[in-house]
Parts: structure tokens; C-alpha cells; sequence
């Protein structure tokens, strides 16, 4: 089985939103053994749509369409959809009911337009939206199965988790089709060819497949295993997995959607510590990438944003003789930072950034991307020079990044050490 | 003219990276008053692709391959163009000596795979690539006109500018076609309904159209305007525009690309005024959101990240009475952290952010999203109290959002009133 995805919308197409669910959708269905061929957008126009219905369903046996379900005279999927398979809309008795009890509960009456959400090609099955007000609904058209879902992305992977998922794991145990699984781990603090050379001697052949995608400083290594059936392909990945982290060692932090921030905050909570941040380039993005894991207030204290230099001095005590003569972007200043940090907030750990993010600022020895990070705890004195690549809010990610991934060193009691191949 | 993009890369069509390149095209083609059909992504293989090529060139006139332009043997776009076409591949002897020259420079000799990309389907036009090591070409297929440009999302920006852009206009001019030009206003502050009902009285018409779109908190004012030459439809969107920020007020906050923190911070610039945060939720979030803006040093003194409670006693001087009665998530604490944050930065004004970001640490009297906002300053003492939807993620964007808002509107000296309509 192969899928193509289609997003419907002007919105899309003219580029005012990205279209996130298709990439959302491929990355599911490819852990069910579902490979995508195709994405396509097309705009809220009935022949731009058509047109992009029949060239999905030529390259796909499953397409997943997503958007143009609302209530608005522009949603015209399920129009489009009915007159391609040459069948009428109908109302449907049960979505209606479900419709008026929803807007009853908001004291509103069902509009016309809203009326429209019920409609449905002849034939079609309707599906559920306990998330919105627009049901989504399964048919077949031009020899594909169509499956149609809202476009708000969280509606739309709320249903196709609930339905199109254990329907395809139902089918293909039916056909006894063989499996593909794919598993990811991710790798913070190693170059991308770094990693390529310490694995690809363990994987020489086609099955497990070893690839690579790097997301905001973090390498993603990816294991796809075909095989007759999921077990099997699971039990390969097992062993390959295994491999992957004895190469790696503490490099690799964690497998699937985890971040750096989570396997931080975990590490600190294992260990009963609390962490503290000093910055200064990134203005609190570190503290605020600790503080969006839902929890952190277990392990975080808070911190200082020491922007300007006499807010270094005030808040986190930083001498004054280290800003004059090292200047703010020095390793003996990152170390004070840290250390100011941990005794305003009491916290165990402190970590501060400072460095040159850019595009001005930079001299002639402290060059921007010059970073300089340190950390600071009982009997924890460590301190990193980076030269981060890329523009200001790259350099201000990749910073935070590195600061957070200093911080899980130090709970781990690991030194600054990398694997050798 | 219309347009259709195409996106080369088994990595896009398995969702491992955003398709980024296809909304930035179509919105710089709109620009140029060149209206997208389609965005299609194919993975890296050949049947996919030239039945890609072949749908896109089905759908418009012009069509933008983005990527597979590498040396790898996965790269094999400039391969598919030339079978579609019927023509082999010619080497191109000024890409040769290019590459050969930055190889030079780096001390290494050039790869045969390197050597691939100086190739090119016969009789296409090459386009140059300052930025890489992949040029792009132009060429006819399929009764289309197709452009050819690197993945690398920078690379396709720079090489798209600096050719097609211009080669667009000269083709428009030449043939004497109408131009559709788009306008984008920033408004924040008011829902998008409340936008729509204030704006729809003044544009009946088809002409200029007005649509929205919301993202990140933003209601993004579209207006577009059609007409027998660019000039024309730029009068008509200078008009429109005017009335937009007439009757939106301060809640129009700019244009184009334009955000709510840059407004902020020039707005502080304007008045030599300076700007701390004290953060609770947020961990940091809104001062890193100032710090990403270039230049952000000249108003951002930087703040305090106090998470805990101890933390906002310490650093920020809230009374523990406070903290006892009102509880942390409350105006009493918000004022305290304003002022506690503006006494210990020295800044002209500080803006405090504490609330229930969830999914836990919600109360009966106190649900997740609410979030207490206030600002502090010389005669200067708001609050605000929001209820803000979504995940932990959204609840903390909007809350720094709205606590920027509350410091431009400080900086302009403005209230807490909003139009009516």
C-alpha cells in the first residue's frame, strides 16, 4: 500500500500557511509500513482540485485528503468528491443530530452553512470529529480509497490516529502484506558525518537501511527494516537500535519525538537537582525551551536574561574587572554568569550563555557565532567555546541548544568526551 | 502566468523536513502578481518525478522544481528533465571551471560526483548559483516553462530573486499582461471576526479582495488588488491600506513581514525608552522573542526568568504576603514582578508574565490559560488579565505575545481601548 497526501486550500497554495499535516501524515503512515509518493496542494477551486483527486489516486492506492470540510461556501471538498464518483450529497441524520446538541450546548441555533458539515457523498462512511465540527468521511474514487479529514491540524491527527490508523493495521494483517517500521533516535553534539562514520561500518547492507536528517542541531538517525511481518522488523530494529547507542554513548539521548530539553529535565529529576539559566545572547530562549516541557517547574528555578552588561553586574554579580578587561563574551564571564546565577536562584546547576549572535557586535577576535557557555554546580566547573554557524536566530538556537545539552552532561556526570570512531 | 512548485526529496515526502521552499515561491510569485495551481512534492525517483513534471506542467505555465540538483547519486533532477525532454546531458564547461575554482580555494580537487551537477539536459539555459555548489537551469517541458533551483532553502531564495524574478517582470511587461499586487497588514490584539466585522463594511466589492489569515496570534490583513498594470492595482491597495489602519487604529502594529516585536521594540526606540521582563510561565519566552530582533540591544536590558516562588521573592522582590493571598498567578503578583523586574534592570519599563501554562497546576478559581500580564514604568501601571486556548506551547507563545503588546502600547502611550465597530 502507498499513500499520496492532497492539502485543499487558497491558504496553501499561496503560501500564507505551511502545510504541516502532510509531513505529519507521511511520518505516521510510514511507522504503519506506508510509504508516501506524492503531496500535493491544490487551491479551493473545483478543477484545480479535481485534477489534483485523479493524479493522487493515480499514484497512490490510499489518498488522504485534508482541509475544505468547514462550513464556509470555499470548502468544497465534499462537492467535489461527489461529483467525481457522479453521486449526490446527502444529509446525514446522525452528524446532524451531533451538529445541533453541539451548537444547542452554545446556546445557538444550526445555521444553513453549518448544515453543509452534514453532507456527504451517497456511499461515503462518515467519520467522527469529537475535536471540531467537521466530520471527515472515507470513500473510493478513481480506483483509490479516498479518506478525508479537516484541516486544522490537530483535528485532523486526532482522527486519523482514532480511525484511518487501526483500519490500515486491520487491512494490511488481512492481505498479510509484508511490514515496514522505521525507528529514530536522536543524537545531539556530533556533525552529521561524524555520526555517518561511526555507523555506517555497523550497517554495510540494505536491511536495516541507515539514513540521517538533521533538525535544529540534533542528528536524527533513522532504521527502517522491511520484513514479512512487524515482529520481525521490530526485532531487527531492537538490535540495530542497540548498536546505534553503544556507538554513540551519551551522545544518543533519546528515540522519537524526544528532545534534548525532556532527556535534560529527566536526567535532573533522576538525580533530585534543579537547574538555573544565565543568559545573554539568547534573552531567555533556554530558559524558555526548559520551561515548554510540560513538568519543568519540578527541576527549574528560573534565571537571569543578563542582556546588558550592568545587569550581569547588578543581578548575577559579575566583576566588573572581567567585563573591562575580558569583556562580556569571554569564558570568565560565562563562568561568573553561571556561578551568579546559582547562588541568586539557589539552584544546583546554573548554566549561562554568552557570545556575538549577530549581525553587528563582532570584532575582530570575537568573530559573530562566537559563543561561550559554562556551567557551574557543586563540584561542577566546566565551561565550552563554541563558533556557531549560521544567522542570529540560528546562532541564538544552536546556543540555548548547546547550553541545555551542557546542562544534561552535568546531571549525567559526564565529562566533554565524544565517542572516537 | 500561473505557477506550480514542485519539491524534489524523499526526505519532504516522508515528512522529515517542512517543504518551506513552496510557500516562500508562491508567496514571492504573488507578488509578482503570478497566482499558484499547485505545490506537489515527489520523492527522489524517477517515475515519481516524471509524472510529477508532467502534472505540474498539465496545471500552469510555469513550474519550480525545487531540489535533487546534489552530487549524490540520490540527485538525479537534472537526469529526469533531460529523459522527459528527450536530450542527453551535456557538460557545461563554465560550471566546470566554477566549481573547479571553489574547490580550488578549499584545497580539494573535484569529485566526479561534484562534476555532475556542472551537467545539463542540451539547450538548457544555466542559472547561476553564488551561493552553492549546485547551479540551477531553465529549459521547456511538457509545453511548460521550468525552473530549476536548488533545495537548500537559502540558496532557492537567492537564486529565485537575483533570475526568475526579474525574468518574470521582463516576460509580464513584454506581453502586456495585467498584474495582481497583495498587501499584508499585521494586526494584533482583536479576534479575527472582530477584524472581519470592522473591515467588511468598507470593502463590498471583488475589488481589492479582502481575506485573513491568523497565525501565531497575528490577524494577517490581506488585500489584493487586480488591474491592468502594477501601478494601478498599487493605488488601489494605497488606499485600501490607508482605511485598514483608520479603522483598525494601533491594533494595525505594521506590514509585509513585519512583527509585533520589531513594532515593539522601534516603538521603544522612538521614545529612548529601555525594556526588562519578569517571567513565570513563559520561562523566557518573551524575552527571546525581543532578543531575536537585530538590534534588540538597544531597548532590552534583559530581565528575570523567576519560575519559582522563592526565585520571584529573591530576584524580584515579591512580598511573600502576596504569594500567600493571591497566589502567584495573580494581578497583585503580576504588578509586584513589573515593578520588582523595572527596580532591578533600571529599565524605563518592565512587563510581567505569570499564569497556568498546564496541562497541570490548574485550580477551581484558576484554569490552565489564565495568565495575569502587567507593565510597569514612570505613571505607567496596566494589567491585564487574558484566558488563552490551546496546548502548554500556545498558551505560552500568546502569553509573551500579549505581554509584548502590553509593552508597545506602553511605548506609545496608548490605553487598553480597542476599536469598535
Amino acid at each position: 500500500l502507498k499513500a499520496a497526501i492532497v492539502a485543499i486550500g487558497t491558504e496553501v497554495t499561496e503560501g500564507r500557511i505551511a502545510n504541516t499535516n502532510a509531513a505529519w501524515i507521511s511520518r505516521r503512515l510510514l511507522r504503519l509500513g506506508v510509504e508516501t509518493t506524492l503531496h500535493v496542494a491544490a487551491p479551493d477551486d473545483r478543477e484545480e482540485m479535481r485534477r489534483a483527486f485523479e493524479h493522487a489516486a493515480s499514484r497512490a492506492g490510499l489518498v488522504v485528503v485534508t482541509g475544505g470540510l468547514g462550513p464556509t461556501v470555499d470548502d468544497i471538498t465534499r462537492e467535489v468528491a461527489a461529483d467525481l464518483a457522479g453521486v449526490p450529497l446527502e444529509e446525514d441524520a446522525a452528524s446532524i443530530s451531533w451538529l445541533e446538541a453541539i451548537f444547542a450546548r452554545m446556546g445557538r441555533a444550526l445555521s444553513e452553512n453549518n448544515r453543509r458539515q452534514a453532507q456527504f457523498p451517497r456511499g461515503a462512511r462518515v467519520v467522527a470529529n469529537p475535536h471540531g465540527t467537521a466530520p471527515g468521511f472515507e470513500m473510493d474514487l478513481c480506483s483509490a480509497r479516498f479518506f478525508f479529514a479537516p484541516g486544522v491540524p490537530h483535528e485532523c491527527e486526532k482522527m486519523i490516529e482514532a480511525d484511518l490508523v487501526p483500519e490500515i493495521e486491520r487491512r494490511r494483517a488481512a492481505a498479510g502484506e509484508g511490514a515496514v517500521v522505521v525507528r529514530r533516535l536522536n543524537c545531539f553534539g556530533l556533525a552529521e558525518s561524524k555520526v555517518d562514520a561511526l555507523l555506517a561500518p555497523h550497517f554495510p547492507g540494505p536491511e536495516p537501511a541507515l539514513a540521517f536528517n538533521i533538525s535544529d542541531g540534533v542528528v536524527q538517525v533513522y532504521l527502517t527494516s522491511r520484513a514479512p511481518s512487524a515482529e520481525a522488523a521490530k526485532a531487527t530494529l531492537d538490535e540495530a537500535a542497540a548498536k546505534v547507542c553503544a556507538t554513540l554513548g551519551h551522545a544518543c539521548y533519546g528515540e522519537g519525538e524526544r528532545s534534548l530539553e525532556e532527556a535534560t529535565i529527566d536526567a535532573l529529576r533522576a538525580r533530585g537537582l534543579t537547574v538555573a539559566t544565565a543568559e545573554s545572547c539568547t534573552g531567555g530562549l533556554a530558559g524558555s525551551r526548559i520551561a515548554r516541557v510540560p513538568g519543568a517547574s519540578d527541576v527549574f528555578r528560573g534565571g537571569v536574561i543578563a542582556y546588558a552588561n550592568d545587569v550581569k553586574r547588578a543581578l548575577l554579580g559579575v566583576p566588573a574587572e572581567i567585563l573591562e578587561r575580558d569583556g562580556a563574551v569571554s569564558e570568565a564571564c560565562a563562568r561568573a554568569m553561571a556561578e551568579g546565577a546559582r547562588r541568586a536562584t539557589g539552584a544546583s546547576l546554573a548554566v549561562a550563555i554568552t557570545g556575538i549572535a549577530g549581525p553587528t557586535g563582532a570584532t575582530p577576535t570575537k568573530p559573530v557565532g562566537l559563543v561561550h557557555l559554562a556551567v557551574a554546580g557543586e563540584g561542577v566547573a566546566r565551561h565550552r567555546e563554541v563558533k556557531l554557524p549560521g544567522d542570529r536566530a540560528r546562532i541564538q538556537h544552536l546556543a540555548a541548544m548547546g547550553a541545555i545539552e551542557l546542562v544534561r552532561r552535568a546531571a549525567l556526570g559526564l565529562g566533554d568526551e565524544h565517542p572516537r570512531p
